[in-house]
């Protein structure tokens, strides 16, 4: 079943070339609803005053990003991270955001389940100010390629196992197709999310077959070969009513007029997603 | 503990720039005791003359790389791999190779599911024909990073389950630490396919932090993240006394003198493996 540009989120990173109030303004006139706020795109204007910009506009706030990145070798990095953190929660609060995503974070000069247990940290650190502000934390398990880095999370069982050990109503998981789309047990882990109350965003971009950058050559929805309709229809068992987020980082995109870009996504938003 | 150069088996591909007499011959004389053919090797010298090469030279033939890519939308595809596979297996048989490497193939066009199911056909169907000639069939996980077109199987889980299901001594895994060093659940799978005979072959390389190709820029051990000591001791806690292969597929290390790269191959796999 086709779905509505009602339900269709942006992150400002996927027209990146575009400001903050250029990109509120484009997606409003598109009929696009939702906005995802990177922290960037707030530069020289401030959370405050991008959230109201944002609201005028008459589009909705879905997300600010990116916390997390909680491993570090050292206790002072460590400390530093949850600080960071705890000024993003702020920072979400003051735009009007009602969750931050979470970037896990890994060390490659540590264990795996070291980075894990450090991620834990972090979020036990930060969850009393994220549940004072009123503030979700959406952990997002990143695809196991950026492993070694940014994430020590990298299927949603595993974000399922760390959001459930918290048994608050302020952590779940974001599911970014990107990142989960291989993973056999994504059907079940989605259930799993969605049942309990923890699938708290929905990603969607496409894996291109032959991807030339491991980073910034997301596909638009329909450039590769990620079934959106079938997992979409997985979400949505849960009865998840939230936006479809589409967050694409690519450089082959940014580097085109950003408003045939813009009618592009909300063309494969309707029909591929 | 470090390991022996007794123990070390490189893969020709490792050393691709050299002809397979001239890998033989340098592998022998730096004190490597196997070596895994790849199929381009032989060409030129069949792998009848291959095997009679190798022998001569006092090294074991580990293994014969590589079959699989069973996945194909068309039934005439799918029959052409399994004709192709049981090519290769008559070509193991030759050269004296005790098994043959799956890289089990995926289709971008269809489900992984789907996928999978046609996995599990082609290795049905040439299973007997491995049987006869007495060669083993290792089902290699590859990292998700390849599951659109190379693989649907990713996981050492799914190896496993898949290797189980056929209940022959002819069908079981192979670890290779560079698709696999990022999941959770490795040390329980490693034991698991330990435990009932299936853990065929180990292979060992590094995972890149900062990966810049996502085929040809694997590491040296040592030069990378993975805990590879670690690892190899889950592998022989199982009882594993088989060979650790080297199997690098590397732009940058290709480039280099093959004989400085040998070196620091003997070097890294005593000091690091």
């Amino acid at each position: 079943m086709n779905i509505s540009l009602d339900r269709c989120c942006i992150h400002t990173i996927t027209t990146k070339p575009w400001s903050l109030p250029e990109s509120v303004d484009h997606y409003a006139a598109a009929g696009v609803k939702g906005i995802s706020v990177w922290q960037n795109a707030t530069e020289g204007i401030g959370p405050h005053r991008a959230g109201e910009i944002i609201r005028q506009a008459g589009l909705e706030i879905v997300s600010y990003v990116r916390g997390g990145f909680f491993p570090h070798t050292s206790s002072a990095g460590r400390a530093q991270a949850i600080d960071h953190n705890k000024k993003l929660l702020e920072e979400a609060a003051a735009l009007g955001a009602p969750m931050i995503v979470l970037v896990c974070g890994a060390s490659p000069d540590q264990s795996m389940q070291k980075s894990r247990e450090q991620i834990r940290e972090g979020i036990g650190a930060i969850l009393p100010l994220a549940e004072k502000l009123k503030v979700k934390l959406a952990i997002e398990p990143l695809h196991p390629m950026y492993a070694a880095d940014r994430s020590a999370i990298n299927t949603l069982a595993q974000a399922n196992d760390m959001a459930e050990s918290f048994q608050s109503p302020f952590v779940g998981v974001a599911v970014d197709v990107y990142h989960l789309w291989w993973d056999g047990d994504l059907e079940k882990e989605i259930a799993r999310c969605g049942a309990n109350g923890n699938l708290f965003a929905y990603h969607v971009c496409d894996w291109k077959v032959n991807t030339i950058d491991m980073l910034n050559d997301r596909g638009l929805m329909g450039e590769g070969c990620i079934d959106l309709k079938k997992i979409r229809g997985w979400v949505e068992d849960t009865g998840f009513k939230g936006f479809c987020e589409v967050e694409i980082f690519s450089n082959i995109h940014w580097a085109k007029d950003q408003h045939l870009f813009l009618k592009e996504i909300t063309d494969a938003f309707v029909e591929k997603v």
